[in-house]
């Protein structure tokens, strides 16, 4: 596969600073590039990389065209370009139609004609399988659950009983989806399970990285919108809502009920504890503990930037100390008067 | 499968206000609920919801009652009771006894005649199933592992060599028990591997998330009390002890040998250094790095509240200089005087 | 198996106190030991069990011999020589090379005549097992995956296409490599996905705990060099390289492109943000947030310590006043002069 750079900039509407009949077969980045690849820039870090690299294109914003020294494409946005242009050149491999011989699907599950179900994968009593899905080897897909056209669950991915969904999504390997949620109650003995018997209902073009869990619901559902993307090593507990378009990173974790809006982008490690609201367009920076609902739009922390250990072990000490200092500060100032007095 | 409010308030002990005839079939949330539905307040939250619901009935404190317009079932201990009238409505399905064909049983494993072997399940040598034992899908239960009567073992977990289970467990999709602990020695030229030559041993009656992982010992075993009940994602290493009903929520870490006590409540993300003993009855709130061992009950915190970002910034880059400010204060204190003298 | 303790001395360089001819067949911790076990004393923490052991004989550090009333062996780095003495006496159970019946490899793979590929395995269409290497039950080597002499995939492991494992490692059960890394471009509508091209290229000696995560590359690999050892729960994001020798604890978080140098020491559920540059090294205590590159060797931190929740909550809701009382501080400074004027 290749593609010239007039083809590239008419396709997508970028403006060519150089060869339009340079030609890229293949991605790089801007240092390990040579002839014959596409590169971009997009992060500016990586802006010192630009007038050595040897590719035989580069996506970029206009702003940094005048240190391009091969050919540019311009773009507003060159970092969606690239992905674009990156997956006509190295499309992801089609999946054979069939269930392999060594899969196991129950005689009363639907599986399009060209579904793949793949070695070792389990399809149980009652799920449907749409048009083109793919089951990497090793998944299961519980009883009843839909899983719907142009979806690929990856190997040894859990999809429980009753899950559903949507068309185009990506779940990697590893993941559970649909397990019960954590859901107990005290009793003077110890505890007793609270029957988790809601599902998980995921949209379309959703994707869930490896190692992450989304529990059912208690009662109704656990709901992922439309258009989510969802990293690694996520907890996502019963009940919660994420809305269309919010993207999570790594190892972050939801409690039970909480609510996120649409186009959140929420980082890494981030907790939220359970039953909160949260709105639309919020962002939360890494490791930030969410206590609180969050009425609208803006921009949250709560972790501590790291220190050299000996200054932080000092600092940290005077933490306990910091109501004590505060009332001690306004009685100085009760004394002396205020600095503005 | 159906209840009528009469024969739910006798077995469980509530007092009826409205129609004992009223018959539920179903649960729902209040607000979802309509006719045939059983409902619950338990969460002081949801209390806006008592007043418009549809319910048939509806578990409450008897505190609440005045404000319910439909039939309710007074208990001191609603969520409880809600969990036992679910369960009863809603039972979890029973799974056919045997072996499926496509599962790979060890000829010297024993498998109870009572107990499901699911597709694609492996068996090792030596291993033993109780009765009414079910093995998931994809699950694999290691050489010489027990797994005692009427525990159920979901889809893709791994159960290592050696381990022991008891009765009446439930051990969600994806997690992992008994794989080595993290133990390595440092030589010269990098580090060696510690054999990790203990096993687990888990009690009766306690569930495990999905995608969690649970040690094997260095030398004795890693430990999990009766009733205790883990959520997801949670890392236990090697020789932690848990005491008998902890329940831990998602995403904790608990490092080597540290020992919880029993009926503690940890929140979420918590992270446990080593070696520690923590006391029984101990709450932790969530995010809370626990550094000290914990000598008896109390509810223990570490994390900061969010705060919009701006304001975070300025504040946490003050965090540096806090031993400098409180020496600092200290110094006026002694040229003026403290407040109170 | 047995040794003596004059055997144990000539093999690894100890000094013998004590009855040369003890002979030992197994490993105990010195509360646990009984005559024919082995001991160690490495953690200061545990020296209390010294006196009372009934171990035949204990590996320590010479400054420890005089508290010992069994026959000792003296060495400056007991814990190591304990591993390889363990290794010794409890050496892991050897795999039957061959390809178990329920496995399914692909005619186009290669496989070792040594290898052992477990039931229910996957070896996909060019995958190449070297000698002695194990597969375990349930595991999955994706289509061009090579995976070196005598490294040990356990059971239900994912290799995803084209990942390279280097010699003698070991990955623990659930765990995931080689899936895509979390990389997504904004456009007006929604995010899309950015297709990861590159691979993981793992050294040789690397141990990898339960249910971690190792991503691929974006364009260039993902890189685990030799000898680092991973624990479980952990997640590598794309293009993110790992120095040799490098140990990372349970639930820690690296964000892509981020670079950590050889010999670190990274503790428990510490998160890296994306695209440092950690030096060799360095030393990261529990619940860091490292948010800046590291430029030397040196001890790191940002945790808070936990507190008494009733004084935490004190404490944390006047870390909302920080910049404000440094100001008023500040200005108490001005008015009075500072303490040493």
């Amino acid at each position: 596969m290749s593609l010239t750079v007039a083809e590239i900039s008419v396709r997508y509407g970028c403006t060519v600073q150089g060869d339009p009949d340079a030609v890229v077969e293949r991605v790089a980045t801007l240092e390990g590039a040579g002839p014959g690849c596409l590169s971009f820039l997009a992060n500016p870090k990586y802006r010192r990389h630009l007038a050595g690299t040897r590719a035989s294109a580069v996506l970029m914003a206009p702003a940094d065209a005048e240190n391009c020294k091969v050919t540019a494409l311009l773009h507003d946005n060159p970092y969606a370009i690239y992905a674009r242009v990156a997956a006509e050149l190295c499309p992801p491999p089609v999946a054979a139609p069939g269930v392999h011989q060594t899969a196991s699907v129950h005689p009363e599950a639907q599986v399009a004609g060209s579904a793949h179900v793949g070695p070792g994968a389990v399809v149980e009593q009652g799920a449907r399988l749409g048009e083109s899905v793919v089951i990497g080897p090793g998944a299961v897909i519980g009883e009843g659950a839909v899983v719907g056209a142009g979806t690929r669950i990856l190997a040894n991915v859990t999809v429980c009983h009753g899950v559903t969904i949507g068309e185009r999504c990506l779940v990697h390997p590893g993941t559970v989806i649909g397990a019960d949620g954590f859901g107990i109650a005290r009793e003077p003995e110890g505890w007793i399970k609270v029957p988790q018997l809601g599902s998980v209902t995921i949209g379309d073009d959703v994707e869930i990285g490896a190692c992450t869990s989304i529990d059912r619901g208690a009662i109704d559902d656990t709901v992922i919108e439309d258009g989510v993307k969802l990293d690694n090593q996520i907890q996502v507990a019963h009940n919660v809502r994420i809305g269309a378009h919010t993207v999570i990173a790594a190892c972050t974790g939801i409690s039970g009920s909480t609510r996120i809006g649409r186009r959140c982008m929420i980082a890494g490690a981030v907790g939220f504890v359970g039953h909160l609201e949260i709105a639309d367009d919020v962002v939360v920076t890494g490791q930030t503990m969410v206590n609180r609902s969050i009425a609208e739009a803006g921009v949250f922390s709560s972790a501590l930037p790291m220190d050299e250990a000996r200054r932080w072990r000092r600092n940290s000490a005077r933490f306990r100390q910091l109501d004590d200092m505060a009332k001690r500060l306004r009685k100085l100032e009760k004394k002396l008067g205020r600095g503005d007095d």
